[in-house]
């Protein structure tokens, strides 16, 4: 992923379920924080892009999962976004294990924990679909 | 609790973590959604309230677990509102075990799970706090 | 989708987000929600499984979004299961619009909200894949 | 609050609600991340007591909101243990706003968003509560 923004978060202890790893469900909100953390690092935020009347709404998520995230690891997700449309947004995202939670450094040998892809659509304040602002589309263009 | 308002939930798998007990976190979501059908019950909804300019904000919780809930369990919440200022209204809260989903029916006959008590502000869109609107003063200080 | 299993679910304040929308996260638990249910409708309960050593474990998660779902909102999930190998199954979901919150019932003749694919894979308590139980890989194997 | 620690995170998208702020129970997971936190400063990690075989229950919940956390602020939670029996600890906590996500830094001048407090029994892996680990109560104690 040339290019890529990367993001490390530690898993809270809500995010696990009696298996005793992180729950399916608790990586959709890591991937929207990778995006929007990348977003920051182009030199705007998602905040502002609201607060402007812009609005990116997911359509598509899709996640594979490998090995289990667990209590207190610290993950890293890497980001990249190419465009996809005229209003469209692609991301791509591999999570990783950065530092075991339960101290078992074996498991940082292992492979990505989990790959994923979603798609935005930008639209206005009344929920049609807009072309993606040009700072952005430059933006994401430059880094594609 | 006189007048008390009833719901029944079952316990979600996101919302157990890995000691294979509802996380506490899980249980404030379930006291909104018991005031939100008590709500209900009274013949307006919550929806109506804020599409006509007017909003509940909690402004205190407080939650005292005794006995873990469970993945599959369902659950009964038992609800009562009473007025507490013109601008406020309280709710009480207890958490029964209705059944249990692991099969072990001798926990039913447990005391409750859990009690609280919560606080709720009304105000305008602009955030400043306004009277209760006159149906609801009325629907919650006749069932007080 | 011949021999599928539905629920209906509403919408939770805390489930939306800022657009006034169910946040895309939101939809996963109710995937899980409606795979369960399709599960005890078949006569076993998820829970049942764990306290026999055997566990589902998500690998793969698919969804198409296609128009928001909001507060108080009545969903329908329907939900089909198929054997997609040894241990693993595949269930295809459709998220529909039962009863709109906000009284818009114009959105009721509108398509679906989202659709979505999961696929699971049996493992023992040591996380191993193993075969499918025999019960489960029946039950859906006669409703494929 | 004298040897208080302190942690800062910024608020997700997903942790808000419709009103635009954070939902209310968006808080009792940051209060967890607050007092792992100030675990792991004092050298040893509830990872460790859990593999250890002893687990911290939440028994009580109290939070006092008085001003909304907003999407993309980043928030200071301060965070500060006493000792409130042989098998109970108490937190105190202050939420407090770091920076505004919305660039609106006239909030920074504002009294605290919250506060908080909670109680934890200690208990073995049977559930029944047992004495705090001796190097807790000294690490608590030294610090009430």
């Amino acid at each position: 992923m040339p290019q890529a923004h990367t993001i490390e978060l530690r898993v809270r202890y809500c995010e696990c379920d009696p298996m005793g790893v992180a729950h399916h469900a608790s990586f959709v909100p890591w991937l929207e924080m990778a995006r929007t953390e990348a977003l920051r690092a182009s030199g705007r935020t998602y905040a502002q892009m609201e607060a402007s009347g812009v609005y990116l709404v997911v359509t598509k998520l899709e996640v594979a999962y490998r090995r289990p995230a667990r209590y207190d690891d610290v993950l890293r997700i890497v980001c990249e976004a190419s465009i996809a449309g005229r209003a469209r947004l692609r991301h791509q995202y591999r999570v990783e294990l950065a530092q075991a939670g339960d101290g078992k450094d074996q498991r940082l040998h292992d492979q990505p924990l989990a790959s994923a892809t979603t798609e935005l659509v930008c639209v206005d304040a009344a929920g049609r679909p807009c072309p993606l602002p040009t700072w952005l589309a430059e933006v994401v263009g430059a880094t594609a």
